[in-house]
């Protein structure tokens, strides 16, 4: 913070720009946005050679520092992926829009009529790792909802990332909306992000979308309010009222639909008394299917093939096909198991009985609680937003799978006829 | 925060019993709450003796510390404030309980029923200055809405506000509630704040109530997120279709009625078509009552014995009987006036033109917005929440008078009957 680079006065009139464009953008017309995201889309696929050029600089940049194969093929546009883009920011033109919304609207008896309308947030920073299409679509979500963005995407990515960037600003001059609407950050310098994130006059919010060690120095060092999830470490409790063919269905799916997400199911809590039912069953498909089960004691009692689990490995993330099994004697040790080890993300509980599963939903402190369903419906699109910005383990603003709606504040308006305060 | 003082232990101990506490209170019925309330509010006027005689210790430190009168009355407490005291809790008692409410329900197409359901945010650090009265109130909402709730009042309160947790934590206790969900910081320390703050894990939210210097200084030092409001600079903008009568009515009140608080204006924006017949009208008025005014040179043209205005008067929080006059030519310049010095806190427009309504609503970007009313209404009594713990500026979460659903978050609870991802 010290000394600021060449990086400083782009930086500077990006900032500028971006706030004098949120003044703008948010009074446009939900048909004016939806106009510019239909154009955008259009503009994306017109693009598309344009932006496999670009792409390629990227690709030959990532060769040459030998990143993995893995994170390449993530890097990688074809002319499958900008459709599909493409569809994406037209999917999210369709939504409805979010802003100008009465969320709730009554009269005072001394007849003022009180409203409270939803509006953008503001400038948002959003921070993200390698690939392209989250560009796309964070920018379409705060154009759709009004807001300012200022994107700053891996370094990987960084031509792939200004070429989606100029092709939106290309469709927001054609309608003559301020071109600050849609930023992304002229540089790759991290002093850049450094500085941004102290600039909480400027910057409402920041979404920071990525690994761990990515969420946890953005919140660390930054002064502006930031909307995240470290961690989803997700429980199945499978209750002694289960159904076990239900239970088995949504722990494994839970687990290995795509093992690598942030609902993806880590640990699995079983019942005592139907330890010895259930374990065998979805022990042996899970191991089947190339699961590795790191059990307490008396799990190994029913599944002898398994490891025994280290103390570490309850609260911990695989992000991969390991999954920690506990059996538990009581309800209140399931619950005392994710009060602390959890993470605050999507906890599921499988169980027939009604009251269990009340008391489940009241004392898991969750941002999702689920009842026989898989812990992987926990997202923006599974719950009907048709978007998501990201999910959130806080307590303040949005909370679990974030849309357009987590993109939003509200104000009052006040209409009277001359009241004044007695 | 390097060497920790005796303080450090009971303050992580109450930290350790205020996490505890939420948990349980969390899960607490409407009716044991209200029921717990009610009895506070007794319990307030039957301890009124012992309250006093431990308001006396304050007064003595005071008056020791030659403490300004005014603020020695503010920290007295009589028979008849206490009465006031428990007749406040008494109104939270009755008001609807904001947890546990479905803010929304729907079924997705595979049969999923998803709740948005409120929750209780978690531990609540109050911060405040010396009124006892704010120490009842805080308490009170706090038990209502189920967090656990840890206050620090002003140190001249001290004795004060431990001998009113006391009676609520001897009710607590009487309901077989955790004494940990009404707690107050049990050392005058200044580390101990400074520690509090830093403690992201066991808390999940700071309101700071008082004067803007300790309103930056927590905003400043706190990890864990704030919500607040800095300065209140609220303008009235007196439109060229103004009803005159109503706009001297409400530009009287808005400055007069009660200068020293956040929603009383301190700048009036008069549009020059109707200067000549407004400014005489309400200067005449203002200046009758003991207001100062400091005009630009249009304004002085109407109300030569006004003083001319230095650039810092406008945005200027004076908190006074002071007001700054600026005559605008047009809208615009009213808008860009309030976007350059307001606080986003509230601002008024009186006209009778509705179009001109509806821009003005639209372009201010402040929690609350008046069309034809004091910007004295900006309150959440006079909202008809039946509360208030503060008014917030920022974007994020609650935003204007915050009641007892700004002191709430929500979770997701999904219903299923077996549904996995496909």
């Amino acid at each position: 913070m010290k000394k600021a680079g060449l990086w400083k006065k782009p930086v500077d009139f990006m900032l500028a720009e971006a706030k004098n464009a949120f003044c703008i953008a948010a009074q446009f017309s939900s048909g004016l946005k939806q106009k510019m995201l239909r154009d955008a889309s259009r503009e994306i696929v017109k693009q598309s050679s344009f932006l496999i050029h670009e792409n390629q600089k990227d690709i030959r940049f990532a060769q040459k520092e030998g990143l993995t194969d893995a994170i390449i093929d993530r890097l990688t546009l074809t002319q499958d992926r900008i459709r599909d883009m493409a569809r994406g920011v037209e999917e999210v033109s369709k939504l409805p829009d979010p802003i100008g919304c009465v969320l709730a609207k009554w009269k005072r008896p001394n007849g003022l009529m009180i409203s409270k309308v939803s509006v953008p947030l503001g400038v948002i920073l959003i921070i993200y790792e390698s690939r392209p299409n989250v560009t796309v679509e964070c920018a379409a979500l705060c154009i759709k909802s009004g807001n300012a963005v200022i994107l700053r995407g891996g370094r990987e990515a960084f031509h792939s990332n200004q070429a989606l960037i100029r092709v939106f600003k290309k469709v927001l001059a054609r309608h003559r909306a301020p071109l600050g609407f849609v930023n992304i950050v002229p540089t790759t310098d991290r002093h850049a992000v450094d500085y941004l994130l102290h600039r909480n006059q400027d910057i409402q919010l920041v979404i920071p979308r990525g690994g761990e060690s990515l969420i946890r120095k953005v919140a660390h060092i930054s002064k502006i309010p930031v909307i995240k999830h470290f961690q989803g470490i997700c429980h199945v409790y499978v209750d002694k009222k289960a159904d076990l063919k239900k239970a088995v269905a949504i722990a494994h799916n839970a687990k290995l639909q795509r093992p690598g997400v942030c609902n993806a199911m880590e640990t699995l809590l079983v019942h005592r008394d139907i330890a010895s039912r259930f374990l065998p069953a979805i022990g042996n498909r899970l191991r089947r299917d190339g699961c590795e089960i790191r059990g307490d004691q008396t799990t190994l009692k029913y599944l002898p093939w398994a490891r025994l689990a280290k103390s570490g490995d309850f609260g911990h993330e695989f992000l991969d096909k390991i999954l920690a099994v506990k059996v538990v004697q009581t309800l209140e040790d399931a619950l005392q198991h994710i009060r602390t080890y959890g993470s605050a993300h999507t906890d599921a509980i499988v169980t027939e009985d009604h009251r269990t599963a009340k008391i489940f939903c009241g004392r898991v402190d969750s941002s999702s609680v689920m009842v026989n369903a898989s812990t992987r419906f926990s997202d923006g699109f599974q719950y009907g937003f048709g978007a998501e910005i990201g999910i959130s383990t806080d307590k303040i603003h949005a909370r679990g799978p974030m849309g357009l709606e987590g993109l939003t504040s509200y104000k009052y308006i006040v209409e009277g006829s001359g009241q004044v305060r007695i």
